[in-house]
């Protein structure tokens, strides 16, 4: 299971209903956050995400509407009895902010907290299904988007096929890793008639705040899914341009060099109520597209 | 009008679809804004208060449910084109948290922020309808209470006897002082013949979080309505007390001995996911009670 859901989806403040940046990407084994805007923890209890399997926390920028939640939810875990250790990752600065606010209560958390600090492109988790990078975008202050990769897998042996040429179960750790088998007799059995190639690796891209830049497409070249902020229609590029955001345009074009199979938008301004136009507007350069709805589920 | 507006209940974490602290107190002119836990902006929305009308907030102390909106608030107005000033009146360090989350953005607010101290007791606020003062609390931490009280209003002028007696105009602020009227031949009108005593000035007591203590009593003496937590029922008297909370039973003792005309009670425990018992309980000690479910409000 490789699935993204969003929790919130609005820009700078709540409006409409809709909540600050938030999103979750399940594994069978983790849940990642990436971004934790205010009402996250709320949002994760509505929608029925555990909270204990959340061991890694991405946040891509220190803009409020990006991580006010945080401090609310590390409280929360806390108070729930956590005692696992929890990763965040994010600029610096978010340490001293973190620290302050315990200092203020008198409290410390009954966990361990690991804080690593964003401040070069390259990988920074890597985990036993998944591996995470970093890499820069161009906002008003630092700002990080995140590569969320599967590992490559094992290929996968055809039962019948090693039957057949009665390949002893002690080999199959070789057949999965490609290798060849001889038999006794000098006979060689290419991997590729006892096996099949596994899946290709699936990739999610956030592409977090930024300006157009057409620069990060080789950085999420050919991702599964890319999310792509869209705070404006296109009517408003230089809007858009003079506050470092995008319009529905240039996303669809960032998804269309990169090679995206899936375009997901969000990040809307509180301007428009409705979301209609963001979608047929970024469709009309890249008709894979769909909103990132808060609650909405999509695999990769 | 005096009327508090509930916007949050709930004890330390949201939970059952209830809101950690946050109340508003209304008179025609300003909103009070007292405590400002996750999701404030969210509950001032939901319950139409304008956030334009807030000028002044109380943070009561520094315990996350407490006030974890409250960036998240200040940041939002200022993106709602907020340029008043804004008071807010908390424990000293919240001024250095504030500040550090608008340095990690690289940004300052478009509205002048005057932040008080709170280390005293005594009057902290003085507009022109309502005075507050604060008052200590015994909790973990550094904790305050808040009394707004109305202002004395001017005697009403009887328009029938000040007619009668043919008294100027000129006369009458002098009238709502309580002072007498001479006519031009030497007879004294008495005032209380031609005005009569303003509505007594109203009172609310916010007494925050604390362990139960009957010397707070003396300080919100005769309060016309005074909200005092019940994280816990009565039969958890020594939990309560182990972290600096009260019971049912004790806020209303508290009601009862400080001469309280209603007392709201709040602050519930996630344990806790219906309140009745909450209510019955406080009622066997004193009868004018009711829960501070979220979205309701009180006339004071």
């Amino acid at each position: 299971m490789l699935a993204l859901t969003i929790l919130g989806n609005n820009s700078a403040i709540p409006a409409h209903g809709r909540n600050p940046t938030a999103q979750v990407l399940q594994t069978n084994d983790e849940n990642y956050l990436i971004d934790c805007g205010e009402g996250t923890q709320n949002q994760l209890t509505k929608y029925k995400i555990k909270k204990s399997k959340i061991n890694k926390i991405f946040i891509s920028h220190l803009h409020g509407d990006h991580y006010f939640g945080l401090i609310g939810l590390l409280t929360s875990m806390g108070l729930l009895g956590r005692t696992n250790d929890l990763h965040i990752y994010a600029p610096a600065i978010l340490e001293q902010i973190i620290q302050l606010h315990l200092d203020a209560a008198n409290t410390s958390l009954p966990y361990q907290l690991y804080f690593h600090s964003l401040s070069e492109e390259g990988e920074i988790s890597n985990d036993k299904k998944i591996t995470v990078s970093a890499f820069r975008v161009n906002h008003r202050i630092d700002c990080f988007g995140f590569l969320f990769t599967e590992k490559k897998k094992p290929r996968r042996i055809l039962a019948e096929k090693v039957k057949m040429y009665e390949i002893p179960e002690a080999f199959y750790g070789e057949l999965q890793k490609g290798n060849d088998y001889v038999t006794k007799k000098g006979t060689i059995i290419a991997n590729e008639d006892v096996t099949e190639a596994a899946p290709k690796p699936r990739s999610y891209a956030y592409c977090a705040d930024t300006i157009y830049d057409e620069s990060i497409c080789e950085k999420i070249k050919n991702a599964d899914l890319v999310y792509h902020e869209t705070t404006y229609l296109k009517d408003l590029e230089e809007r858009a341009a003079s506050r470092f955001h995008c319009t529905t345009t240039q996303a669809g074009n960032i998804a269309k060099i990169a090679g995206a199979k899936k375009l997901l938008i969000g990040h809307f301004s509180s301007q428009y109520e409705a979301l209609d136009n963001f979608l047929s507007e970024t469709k009309e350069i890249f008709d894979n597209t769909e909103i990132a709805y808060e609650g909405a589920c999509f695999k990769v």
